[in-house]
């Protein structure tokens, strides 16, 4: 979040900080998935074990992906950018000696972007080395890099890791512990941190807890990581989440459990239920795929609709529509089918041959749909173009109705904390009408999930004690301050960092 | 299938013709796909339709993709190792003129294997330039290797086109179509073969349509396609399927349907309804998705159990998985996950963490599976490996049950036809009854589908008229001629050419 | 050397099989240099001893390379694009097992060429396995070609290296040295021939000893290679040159030494020691480096002109230039220097760049040439234009004068034996006299070596016994019976194989 | 230079910053070539003279390779790792708008380094974008690093250039000239600096010339450059060497000529004449080619030997290996020959073949040394091995003398300049008495060149007003301050930056 004031006109500029050339045009049509971290404390294989850890969190970025260990007197460390299986191969990982590692996978814009923003970055300052990786959105990051610049500080990246280790380095406490407390004192937004110095291995989730972040333990060692499916993939067990606002510290003396800020309201992005996360994850002890098909039944409770077949978008709508097909008896069939080995190098398509019908990612499967009365499950709708597109396929493959059914509400104001959102102009709920949109996407009809079905689809315990979900992308209600709307432009979440 | 004497020990040799390195504990976990074919006549883009239409049918083949066009004076060509979007980029897709073209996608073994035999086949002989692609297996090319061999030949791949290839150069007609017509003559086998020249395009589909072969059109342009699934890609219209026995001959007279066989009883694989095609791809204008639900029905009516959930082995199983569901009105769960960016050059765990839990594929949902009595889905048991670890999965996860139901009947005999299966001996249901089975790979029940049931939820017309299914791998009625059991190791399909 | 009728117009087409687009512009500045062959029998690291024999062979070609090993049983294989270190790794290199090995290296064209027709070349026919690797020209390979396509024959290279193979596999004789000796008899032409099946090693060298072949010894290892200079790369011991029409053959009974041939009049290729070899390389016991010094002498004494400085053109011409200062006491100067990293992949200046003066590979040194006379040496005239732009670079640097003096005859007549050489119509010796030479290429004076001197400089014993020199491009006596000016287009020489 | 403190026993950490593996065996055979660096003002195609100048100064580092560009409004940047041919292709080159920009190449170590090192280093401070790039090194670098790192500033890098950029960052001015000459009054060492805003072009140079730097210009653009044979490459006219203590200042104003700094007294480097710099460069008006060539000719004044030949060591000493011949009347002849295709990935022999005698780089001519008695001419000598090793191939090859003649004086004391030096203990000179040296290497007779003769060899005007030359590698007097002892290991120049 840089420089708002230099580039106001060009919000996006985040993953672009030397303008490599992004495509506006193709950023918007999904919501970009965010970033995951994985950590490590105490197993000779450290670096293998966040090989794997990542890849099951490569879903929340194919962009770049990163590990730093530390072997007790010094750092070795490899980024890279693409998925993690082309970052890494075994020479590289091997070299990755020591027990202790922290590592993070980027999420990809539509664009070129730049490897020095790939995380875990690592920098030099008085008491030595440090490592720092993070999820998540410092929505307060504009204003405090500015100051650091009028004190003369530089800025090698456009990530907000950057200005939270220059907040460490500047801290009057020479103990990192401290320092991390100074730090994350003056932070605003959502995140999960790990810091890592030769010596300690430090972990702090946002006082909200807007993003996941989830402790593990494998035979001695503790694992760190965005989401359970990573524990999964490396036989760790699931311990707990970890709290909003506490401060986890690992060195010599084993883990200590304490606190950067007092307990605050809580409040779990609403969207890793219904999008971000791996179907397989536990989100506060609620499965994903569990929660999804939840919210398929409740759709189909308060929008039910008689129809000859359910279909979901694929992927992350599958366990929506079971759902919806379980509860209302319409059968569940494969409408749609997602081509698996499209991916970035993947040649587009001419204007004249996507004239013609080529299709690269998504296609309808004639003999399923044709002559039906198809209920089109999604998980969310943003601009709307991509909605159109898939009920326009259906149409083309003969469906004779396409009834859409969006497993969460209307999406009407940009995140600031991590998701990687277009200008509130941009978002057609909040420019318009639901029967608006529904002509727009060409729907027979269409329904949102409400806001209630949404919370009591997740299930969580959610009440004063335990508080609840972060749902400002439905109705505005920010669990903090956010810039108003004419700083929206520049300060708008541009990925995660 | 090339030197049997010489290699008797070694039936898959042919993907490694000089010995790579194949690692050949990974062979046989699961069938291996085979290999796909498209083409184009009369399309000022050819090469960029053969790339979307590889592209989709990039499941039939991972290792390898090629496109050879014509321009009508001279041959254009390029292949490589990998899929389809790294063997070719923009500039080599545009240097690939002509508006003819034919189109490869070649099958993965787990070891390297030689960019030789990738195809298209490209050859000069007397009377030009010739290229050849094909999907499935000749049962007599040893022999007819041999021959060649003792007449002189050289063979620089282990491709069975090559010996076709040479059938055709030492025809005794000068005229393209005679000369393919005397090599088809001699051949006993499982086909479609597509062949260009500067001047014409050939196909040819075995005559007893053992593989799938099928017609489509895109404005003037005709196209031919392994599967259905990249007409719809490159939005081109299903014509018909090519008929057994079929010689399609297009050049600038138009298209000439002509045969160079009599009809033979129509046998088209079964495996491909099963597992091999693409759910959204019409085989014998049965669609594959709405096969493989009845199938799942029909299996919960001949078997079934009293569970709490369905789950299907993804990604194949999925379809009947759900049909299962539909039918006992048990819930389908997403109990197995996979990660979708495991790849070739993924870096396998150490035998160490492997034993500590580390998983890459694969993973059970404990959320999901805790607890529960699971039916779980798979399309087939080919040595029972696979089956075992995923039961285990399921239960390491904490279901109470494990009861597994298989879409087929059991796999007790090797393919001749253009399937990668292993020795009859490695065929657990050709050693073992089903409890033994049941009991190896530690389920609680097990059932497979019947062939009766199998043939009534393909739903094809299957009578004297239209012939019926190869069954051959589960039944031992094979269509054609086949070797006995002493040559079998030699002969049995080591895949595709 | 394929199919002359049917691409009269392409003499060059043969690196560029199926048309990947040459830039014929650049094809002709310079002679190409042609291929290298390098063999080893009975060393452990046999592939890693042919990595460093290839690697001292680079300057004999630099489009691909490849080795293929046996161990006694079985060939590993593998060949590639590029420099020797580009295409192998130590893994690669690892994989490679045996102790008998023959390994190439292929010379580079202007526009891409084909991996199909990289060598070594591998077979199989009737008795086994195959492998082929050769230096040199078949003078014949066209008419062979066309005979054995009449018979059925299909090729899928344009190297004439698959003919040999083909006349091996269809010869009378099933052991393996008869059938060579079979195809040997066939050929009209200049090679160096390595031959390997599990079992055996042979070498042949064309009966008139036009192209270089050497035998070595490291240990109780045999080392075959195409320069003395590979031996020294490996430690080996120099033992003799391989005789004209001399058949070596190693197997477990050891080395046999035989003839194919009787010994024909020694034709040496004068080129070796006037270009292509390299200065440490002794041929026929004579250092290629002491050779052109002694070329630039007899030059001197030619030729004389008064100046202030002597140059050499980068590298070639270094040598003779040395010996032209040494001879007249005028002092050798760095006049020109090469950019020692341009390659393959370097981006070329734009047309305007160009004339602003953005020079790439080779640059005239002002503060060196400014105001002086300058003898510039340069091995050879092809075309003129690579002449005249240096002439021009040392005029533009301020040279008062450029006295062209040429280090061999001049070039008039095309080469059939392995050198790529452009039309008669294109050699500018053949179209113009010495004085319009001169003119066209802007120097001051001009003269070329005499044959008489050239063949002094050499030294070589020269003989009725010893046989002489091939010096066909110079005075148009063909050792061998060559196309007539007509058939010349289609035949002349299009690289080795 | 970074953390002296905490890794006193790795002196040459500074290219390893996260320790990726350096070979240190490796390092010291040779001096390390240093940087360079390129710029250009006001032309179009600014990014592709970049690359043109770049690849002329190729031999100054091989490591990496970056071009920022400014197009007035905002950067384009792109840097990497490898050749200049291999980190550019024509599309990133096209994308680098703007018609200024600076460049740079960066030296190779024998390790893996680290891309974060590669220049221009691009930051974002409180005035905008600011990119940085030198050859040299900051002697008090390590000093001002402590400093700012106790005043909270933190190091992405192990590079000076950072260190520079954190001074401008923090200076009182604004206005970015003001703030470059706070920063470089704080400097000690060697330097040439490009800088480089939205705006400005700034150059400078340290106050004794140490480093090279020139002048150029081509059409209205002005051009900078480490050496002139840069100019040359893009058809630029050299203008003069740019002063020590020189602050040009480019701008929409044209170009402003000033100072940060008085004339001191001149220090040129002398290993720039000897060793680094190209032959065809001209430093302060001195061809380099003409200066090595008298420093052969007064060498072989100093210390005739009657001798046979005289060859010298590949590339660099080839011209005053000519020099030497040409006094003494002793041929020159081509004893050693370099393969000039050995790259950075090559693969290293064995132990067990080296022993066998396999060589990579450099061999020995047989034919030209065998019974001779030699002289070899060569430019320095660091450790020694290098010199014993090449003694030791010519003594392989059969000469009967070997007398060693260096073109310099004996190197005693390390390089705080730019120069990547070992440990005085580890320099041969500084240890040992010419007598033991020329023991050492094996040498019948060893001679150095006198500080005197070299001085009057290289010729440049050098006297109170003109200034002289840093010998200080040979006469340890340093032109600034340095290091002692105890600091040294930590301070030496562990490369430019």
């Amino acid at each position: 979040m840089l420089d708002a004031i230099k580039y106001p006109a060009a919000p996006l500029w985040t993953g672009d900080f030397y303008n490599e050339g992004i495509n506006r045009e193709n950023l918007f049509d999904k919501l970009k998935e965010e970033c995951g971290v994985f950590g490590v404390y105490g197993h000779p294989e450290a670096s293998h074990l966040c090989y794997y850890g990542l890849h099951a969190l490569q879903h929340r970025g194919q962009e770049s992906g990163g590990i730093c260990t530390s072997d007790g007197s010094q750092f070795h460390y490899h980024r890279g950018m693409g998925l993690v299986k082309e970052v890494f191969d075994n020479d590289k990982l091997s070299s990755l000696e020591g027990a202790v590692a922290i590592a993070h996978v980027r999420y990809s814009t539509a664009g070129e972007s730049k490897l020095a923003n790939a995380q875990p970055l690592v920098f030099k300052y008085r008491e030595g080395d440090l490592a720092v990786a993070t999820n998540g959105n410092i929505v307060n990051a504009p204003e405090i890099r500015k100051r650091l610049e009028r004190q003369g500080s530089i800025f090698q990246t456009s990530s907000d890791t950057e200005v939270v280790a220059h907040l460490i380095a500047r801290s009057q406490h020479d103990d990192i512990v401290e320092a991390v407390r100074d730090a994350l004192a003056e932070l605003n937004g959502a995140y999960a941190f790990l810091f890592m110095t030769n010596g300690k291995l430090i972990a702090a989730r946002d006082p909200h807890g807007l993003r996941p972040f989830v402790l593990g333990k494998l035979g001695d060692a503790w694992i760190f990581a965005s989401e359970t499916c990573a524990f999964d993939a490396v036989g760790a067990e699931y311990v707990r989440d970890i709290e909003p606002g506490e401060l986890l510290i690992l060195d010599g003396a084993g883990m200590k459990e304490d606190r950067f800020s007092p307990s605050l309201k809580r409040a779990v992005c609403a969207m890793e239920y219904i999008y971000f996360s791996r179907p397989d994850s536990d989100i506060d002890a609620v499965n994903v795929h569990s929660a999804r098909k939840r919210m398929g039944r409740q759709l189909a409770m308060e929008a039910f609709v008689d129809a000859d077949i359910v279909t979901g978008v694929p992927d992350s709508s599958i366990s929506a529509a079971i759902g919806f097909a379980e509860q209302t008896g319409i059968p569940y069939e494969l409408g749609l089918i997602k081509n698996r080995y499209t991916g970035r190098t993947f040649i587009q398509p001419s204007q004249e041959l996507r004239e013609q019908g080529v299709k690269m990612k998504l296609s309808a499967v004639r003999k399923v749909v044709e002559g039906k009365r198809v209920v089109m499950i999604d998980d969310s709708i943003v601009r709307g173009t991509t909605s159109l597109r898939i009920v326009n396929l259906l149409r083309e493959a003969g469906a004779k109705e396409v009834h859409v059914r969006i497993s969460s509400p209307p999406f009407k104001n940009p995140c600031f904390y991590g998701i990687d959102t277009p200008d509130r102009k941009e978002l057609i709920a909040s420019q318009k009408s639901i029967e608006e949109i529904r002509k727009a996407i060409n729907a027979d009809s269409l329904h949102f999930l409400t806001k209630e079905g949404l919370i009591e689809s997740i299930g969580r315990l959610s009440d004063e004690e335990h508080g609840g979900h972060c749902t400002a992308c439905f109705d505005n209600v920010y669990p903090t301050q956010v810039p108003n709307d004419e700083e929206t432009a520049a300060a708008a979440c541009g990925g995660c960092d």
